[in-house]
């Protein structure tokens, strides 16, 4: 039984006022293409498809194609849960109808514990899938004394652990943060004040956990206790992170392997750090300009439009940092005369702006002028 | 070949700021209950299931739950189109994946040439839907010179006509306005400033046309063009209208017959006119005090808190009317002087709040400060 585990699509999301939709649809392309051209047994989704409960009709289009082509086309099993940004219920319309087509959304508590089964070669898995729920939502549906997500997991655990049947290979499917695990920064925290935290130890009867939630590909506790990651860098601090999928194999006894299997979007998520010059002249050889970049630029004089002269060779300069300027303001603030006069900060604008020096003549009625506003 | 047509179930609707759900619940039961007890092959929903194109998840789990019974549990199948109020790709989202399983939501124009083709004693019926769109849509998609409902009505009509097989009886699924037909108060417009009318001699191939969007049950043109009204009282102005769905019934020749089929809400939306004590005597023998009701109060006096004295007898008054005071006002607006003096109007007040005249004394008094207020 070989499977595909990928979670956090947030199909539909926005970054930096740029919709990430056409570089989504992109990765869900290599996705298809890696099932048209492997054998495997189901596609399992670990929530948040979408990245909102209403999310824009464009991306439900997206994802209706993609359901169309793997389930309808390729007649593979898709079992997904809705994940803290997905609304359950919205995602669950329907769910009841579709269940025979290979579409399998596990959007309730009933569906928890009526779990998918696939037949393979190495004997019949159960997939099950506890949809993603804040604790009161538990404590209130089993009137259970339940008041934090890691009481909550242990309970549905449990839940589902007295489901199982022996001849049964078994598979969670949760969106959770494990105690200990990695987050990145476009992760949405799953409590404001309280702990989000979820011990391992409540998933180790199972034979393969397929997390999601966190957007870094990573293990915890056990070897079949992963994050797949997310389908591609939903911030600029997931530069290094390798996004893709986890191609999982179980045997008969259980767990046998998981291997990351890499999605690349269209463009990449990448900070670039250096002084203007050197920036742009690394421009001239760099073989993906058009990635979503955060430049940080390490000028200490000030510069006229850095974003027209960034993005005239690097279009897709999403966000700008100038951290030289920022030691330039801290040092002012410590000192009792400013560090770069109004004289010399002029200077720098006049050099920008008319790309020369100011005549004896300019500079005298400068500093007329700047003795008269600071009389003022 | 019998089947159920429907339309216009509004799920979700807010009437006054009370919510309808409830009352939509029970009308759905009433439909099922029928389903239950009656020998029907289909049921079809003519659009604007939802109220709106993002419905309210409880509106979309009374639906979800309606779905799961008729097609689940009954094993009949449901044919669907999105109308107006709905939003076509977020209805449909899964529509693919549901077909088989009984749930036809026919969304696209792809799925309006794709019919529904269901078997009966009488020989095999294709039920062809017409998803609602603007006619700029139907421009767009078939690049054609369509500028207003009817002329998209006339192409769609006969971009589906092109499919019809010899051997199939053919109904029409649509959502429009046919044009002579008549409307109620709580339908929105499909077009502000344009028309939005439709000729019926474009739906004359068919052997039944099930239309949405009229809430008045009614036919057009001919015997087998039907409004089915909507699945409840949407307006008071519907007082009297007769709410149902209509049982169509066709043979090997094609339309046979359509039968009215009353479904009642439980809260009736009523008009009640008359003097304030009139209507709270006559509220004592009111089999049905419950009801969602209109009060046109005909008294000419001031009364105070009318509304918490119509509520103790009638619980769910949502609107008040004072045409009697009304008429007060118009009467001032045409004289010198105020029809009812300020001496006469606190009179009023007086005699409500205190439930007694004013001594001489307070009159005394009360002239006075009308005298100095008139002064200023």
């Amino acid at each position: 039984m070989k499977f595909l585990h990928t979670s956090d699509w947030h199909l539909g999301r926005q970054f930096h006022n740029v919709s990430l939709l056409d570089d989504q649809k992109a990765v869900l392309e290599q996705i298809i293409a890696y099932i048209e051209n492997n054998s495997v047994d189901a596609l399992v989704i670990a929530g948040d498809v979408y990245d909102r409960s209403v999310p824009p009709t464009a991306a439900i289009e997206v994802m209706n194609q993609f359901v169309n082509r793997v389930c309808g086309e390729l007649k593979l099993p898709i079992i997904l849960i809705p994940g803290n940004h997905d609304g359950a219920q919205r995602l669950g319309f329907g769910s009841g109808r579709m269940r025979d087509s290979g579409l399998h959304i596990l959007s309730s508590f009933e569906d928890m514990l009526n779990p998918v089964v696939i037949d393979s070669e190495s004997g019949p898995v159960a997939f099950y899938g506890m949809p993603y729920n804040d604790p009161e939502v538990v404590r209130h549906h089993f009137k259970q004394s339940v008041t934090s997500h890691d009481e909550a997991h242990q309970f549905l655990s449990q839940q589902i652990r007295e489901c199982f049947i022996p001849e049964h290979r078994n598979v969670l499917v949760s969106h959770c943060f494990v105690d200990g695990a990695m987050a990145s920064d476009s992760e949405r925290p799953l409590s404001i004040g309280g702990s989000d935290r979820v011990s391992h130890e409540h998933f180790v009867d199972f034979d393969y956990v397929a997390l999601g939630h966190l957007h870094q590909p990573q293990k915890k506790g056990e070897d079949f206790i992963r994050y797949s990651g997310s389908l591609m860098k939903y911030s600029f601090s997931e530069q290094h992170q390798k996004k893709g999928m986890t191609l999982v194999e179980l045997d008969e006894n259980g767990f046998k392997s998981a291997t990351h299997i890499d999605l690349t979007a269209p463009h990449e998520m990448r900070i670039i750090e250096g002084e203007m010059q050197a920036i742009v002249e690394a421009a001239k050889t760099d073989p993906k300009p058009d990635d979503y970049l955060l430049v940080r630029l390490l000028d200490n004089h000030a510069i006229l439009n850095p974003m027209e002269k960034l993005r005239a060779v690097y279009p897709n300069v999403l966000h700008l940092e100038k951290p030289g300027m920022l030691v330039g303001v801290e040092q002012q603030m410590s000192q009792a005369k400013l560090a770069r006069s109004e004289m010399d900060m002029f200077k720098d604008f006049f050099f920008e702006a008319q790309n020369g020096e100011l005549s004896d003549e300019q500079e005298t009625a400068l500093k007329q002028i700047i003795t008269q506003l600071n009389q003022q």
